[in-house]
């Protein structure tokens, strides 16, 4: 796939050495005080954090860092690189990173401009905050599409919540599917399922009726799964990676949710897995998808029948509305498989006594969702993936 | 397909009672200058003038009218309009309309900060313009995608050029889709003609190796060919009607000529037959593109078979590639006459004597396209089309 330029409203920069041709214009509209936030610094070993250093050296900006955003980043951090960025009065984020590092830093450029507690503020009704410091995108690593939107997965570890909350758009995002190469494997596979969750999530909400959005959705599933496949057979084909990178952010920049009320209801209770365990974000997805839309049934046939068809390729010929909804449910189970994902929460080290009654309890239940679930309910899914 | 809010870059808001949800609040940040610009004056017959005019006029603004936008719009129309908008101090140009009228204010809204001819500025290499009247429109006639982008073509009448010329972004779009159904068939299949051709124009561009941006795109024409087969059956259906109206946003919001050097050959030509005889744009392309394309063979024959088996549902057991390249261009073709569209320029009233060498010699050639057409090979197209 080629270099592309795209405006959504984030200005996407697409491609091989996308940071080299448009970073330094970008700075020069900026102001001096750029906050440097990235992970657990891998990005120093794969030479993007040198690269980004000298941009930002020759652009002659003052530079400070905020570095160690871990994943499941968390509310506590936030506070930290907020408080940092008043500190050194900061005029621009730079964001270096996967899911984790963009959306921890979307909060930090409201909570650094707002005296009240963003958590409070947000989940007190007082809606979303409307002051930011403005913010750049660098995109490391792909699957959670975070860099398209302004929602933020925070987890408050006091609160034991892993929740939504509202931050700014990016001016810009900066995607260069070579900064991924040195991804491993599974962390491709877990952000790659990432991206086909986000799909399904927004497929199974409502209305459920065939439209253009659900038609480029099933376009969407049906790229990331072949691509996931190419992935598999030649992991370093640098095409295989731009179309997986670039179907990450479809799958998250809003066309997939046109005219629809979204699901969302795998990505909650996996947040909340996540609360109580800090699992791998993709790889909880990939456990506890399969078991979750088994008890879809019978309400969402139609349309698991439909990703039968449309998505995975099953011939619809002398089977039932039934039969291929199962069919549906068995080809993502050994999708999954095929992948190299988990398919049981032991696999990812969850301890089994973890406290699943609580997770339930605080799991927060979507509109969008097919089937209101009680706690019971999602206790014995979780229980089913153990 | 439900109402909704949507920004790419421009900010759409789509549905029933758009305009009544969204304007007034967007009326509260411009100036106190308004241009209603509009067409031949239909929106005085389906109510779309009068419930406008009523929201202009609580929001307490100073309105002037610029009315009589025709069909392909002209340079000189262009000139009068921002004329009219420097003589009135002009903070805010309100589009009513169709593609005409929408193209035409972008172009307006350019030229009335311009010094320059904008003709010549833009084709004298000088690059685009950058100041511009801000903007919004209301599309009540939807198909050419001309709201969510920022190219116009005007018709240069002395020069007897049709070109694109490049304009503002909108910062608003109202796309209801009510609005639409005072259209006359033949305007709807017209225009939702365009729409498909838009996709048919950016799917053969280059790169043409299966993407992520071609699968969006197939989704598309088989959301736009499914959608005006059901307005052939139920005209007044709503849902259908906001399908077709968001698929033609779609087709030119730019997504599907991401990584991608489009065609738009058929355009190019079109256009020129549209400067020597004003035919309409939609039932030109419908008459082009079946013989234009024939003569994209062989070259064109592995994305003809493809679009033949995703997008026309022709079965590929037992065909060749150029036996399914075949099978596309004759759905194609029965399509067109389906639709009730012209399948030959006699149709629209267009004189054999038409100086086909002139339209052809001043037909600009287009770097996406598979051939590099010399002006016989264009005479040719056209006359096979009289």
């Amino acid at each position: 796939m080629e270099a592309f330029t795209y405006k959504y409203p984030v200005q996407v920069y697409f491609g091989e050495q996308a940071a080299a041709r448009s970073l330094p214009k970008e700075l020069e509209r900026i102001g001096q005080n750029v906050l440097l936030a990235y992970g657990g610094g891998s990005i120093k070993k794969n030479g993007v954090y040198d690269e980004l250093r000298s941009i930002l050296q020759n652009a002659g900006k003052t530079v400070t860092e905020f570095s160690g955003i871990m994943p499941n980043p968390t509310y506590a951090k936030v506070q930290q690189g907020a408080a940092l960025a008043r500190e050194h009065g900061i005029d621009f984020i730079l964001a270096v990173g996967g899911g984790s590092v963009i959306d921890c830093c979307k909060i930090i450029s409201a909570q650094a401009k707002l005296d009240a507690d963003i958590w409070d503020f947000e989940y007190a009704q007082h809606g979303s905050p409307t002051d930011f410091i403005p913010m750049g995108a660098v995109v490391t690593a792909f699957g959670t599409g975070a860099e398209m939107n302004n929602g933020a997965v925070i987890t408050n570890e006091e609160k034991k919540q892993k929740s939504p909350l509202w931050g700014a758009f990016y001016d810009f995002a900066i995607l260069d599917p070579v900064y991924t190469m040195t991804m491993p494997m599974l962390q491709v596979m877990s952000g790659a399922f990432d991206s086909l969750s986000h799909c399904m999530e927004e497929y199974m909400g409502t209305p459920r009726t065939g439209n253009l959005t659900d038609e480029l959705n099933e376009a969407t599933q049906r790229s990331i799964i072949r691509n996931i496949r190419a992935t598999l057979q030649t992991p370093q084909d640098k095409n295989v990676r731009s179309e997986l990178m670039w179907a990450a952010a479809v799958a998250e920049n809003g066309m997939l949710k046109i005219g629809k009320t979204t699901d969302f209801q795998c990505h909650m209770l996996e947040h909340q897995l996540g609360a109580y365990t800090d699992c791998n974000h993709g790889q909880g997805l990939a456990v506890l998808h399969p078991a979750l839309y088994r008890r879809y049934l019978p309400e969402a046939a139609p349309q698991f029948a439909r990703l039968a068809t449309e998505v995975w390729g099953v011939d619809p010929n002398g089977k039932t509305e039934k039969e291929l909804a199962e069919a549906f449910l068995n080809a993502l189970s050994a999708f999954i498989r095929e992948a190299g994902l988990p398919t049981a929460l032991s696999e990812m080290g969850i301890p089994e006594d973890t406290d699943y009654a609580a997770i339930a309890r605080s799991t927060i239940r979507t509109g969008g969702c097919i089937k209101k679930f009680d706690d019971q309910y999602l206790i014995d899914v979780l229980k089913e993936c153990i």
